[in-house]
């Protein structure tokens, strides 16, 4: 497939990787034409990762181009992944660009994480062939690739770009409405409010609260969601027998719950934790790549075992 | 070491197959006597992934002895790790039972995750040998293990309770003040509560919150907690530079957080997921159990470059 990948920063250049490894054809834009160079960088150094993933094309960059115009790069491209600055004045500047060099079938995916669909779609004729494909950090690593259309979106193409991104192995997920933050992000507002608030009420260390959250529930979250690790959890009364259960004692956390702001009282407790965690930042990315890699190979080699959700 | 497990529900059994796993003496109590045979399955049952993650002893039963009197079991045990059931009296009643037949320096570990460490010393005439020791399910494979002592606390029990848990391989983090829920499950109330507001809202289905959480940020958790992924995610301005880049959208995706009850609406939206997502409970359960062990198995082996927190 053709792709066009328009703004070439850690986003841009991830897809980069990733759609290369899984053998389409890619140009990239980005005004800046450094660029070039940082993504056949990021290219080569994701390659022993992808390929480790079982992505056979890891690394190939015979099938790359780098253009500094956007008309030129969206010529002939089915789908464009578009990761301009997080600035609605340049992403319409971009779509006015580009729009009349778009094939008629070609696909708009926005990686925006905080501009709305309808804002996206003010700035082009056509607002049926955009949507939101929103990825989670690394992108050409973590499999969610959050999707929103709306009303105006062409109805074949929700179809289109969920198969696109399967093909991928991707894990889309459709958001069947829009909200700030989408799914994954305000999931993690809740988690990282609890932390600071029980380091605010002097339960913990923030260094503490992460070990918990990395040595208890983030492991179980790393193979499924709340509710289905609950469904397993009452025997074979399901959720419902959970709720039963458990619902009074989730209810009254619930209730206790903390709710903050980056006052100072925060802004002290995370120099505090800064003061007292420093660490060798690179070691730690290390590990962090490391690891992950390792979960994502778990995780496909033990796929074949999931059930259907 | 000589340990006492009083109590042999599900708790009981998986600390029953750490702790022999580890090469300890293992005296099990229960007032069913049928609970006996329920430890040897389960210690059989988890021999192999106790095995694969290290430990040597995994499945032995030479050092285990079933008991059917508390004040027997504690005999000469340094440690005892009580899980009777959740009820203040019961383990009242217990504690009396078994205080005069106690070590001088046993200590005593509460798995309990409700009760507070307060109401537990009011059952005992010496308040100092007792901590709360909660562990995450399933106790014998997941790491973390949650500590709480206070004032009334000997001042070296959690040292030596500590370097007891560590010698497991678990992973200790110590609360320093007493708070409902502890760490792990308010933690675990809080992504619930978005899930379950998310899904009301009309976002998403359960189903796909629960693949967006465990395709995306779940993956991270269960390598490092909020506060280290994002000292990580701002280049070498860490956690402050975080913070002024997206501490705006955090605060805001605070502010619309969903604060929710298991009220009827709550309840149809748990019954329409439960009737839409019936699956192969058995297979699920393998899968999870499956992947855990692997995702283990990647800390482990990965753990000697992980930096000192």
């Amino acid at each position: 497939m053709n792709i066009a990948v328009l703004g070439s920063g850690t986003i841009g250049q991830s897809w980069c990787a990733l759609f290369l490894a899984a053998g389409h054809q890619v140009v990239a834009y980005d005004p800046d034409p450094a660029m070039e160079a940082s993504i056949i960088r990021f290219v080569n150094a994701s390659k022993s990762a992808l390929q480790s993933l079982g992505y056979q094309s890891a690394g190939t960059l015979e099938r790359f181009r780098f253009s500094p115009s956007a008309s030129d790069a969206v010529q002939g491209a089915e789908l464009i992944q578009e990761n301009a600055p997080e600035k609605i004045d340049v992403k319409h500047q971009l779509f006015s660009e580009i729009e009349p060099h778009l094939d008629p079938r070609a696909v708009i995916l926005s990686s925006t994480s905080g501009i709305t669909l309808e804002e996206l779609q003010a700035g082009l004729k056509d607002p049926s062939r955009i949507v939101i494909a929103h990825p989670f950090n690394p992108p050409h690593l973590i499999p969610l690739v959050e999707l929103l259309g709306n009303h105006e979106t062409d109805p074949l193409v929700m179809g289109r770009v969920r198969t696109f991104y399967e093909s991928l192995r991707k894990v889309p997920v459709e958001l069947k409405k829009s909200v700030a933050g989408h799914i994954a992000n305000r999931i993690q507002a809740v988690v990282w409010q609890e932390a600071l608030h029980l380091a605010r009420e002097g339960v913990a260390s923030l260094a503490d609260i992460d070990k918990a959250i990395a040595n208890g529930p983030g492991i179980r979250w790393s193979i499924y969601g709340p509710n289905q690790l609950f469904s397993l959890a009452a025997g074979d009364r399901g959720l419902e027998g959970f709720i039963e259960h458990l619902g009074p004692s989730f209810q009254s956390w619930w209730s206790e719950a903390g709710r903050i702001e980056f006052d100072s009282r925060t802004l002290e407790i995370v120099r505090e934790h800064v003061e007292q965690s420093a660490g060798d930042l690179e070691a730690m990315k290390a590990y962090r790549d490391e690891l992950l890699l390792k979960i994502l190979e778990a995780k496909n080699a033990v796929s074949k075992g999931e059930p259907e959700k």
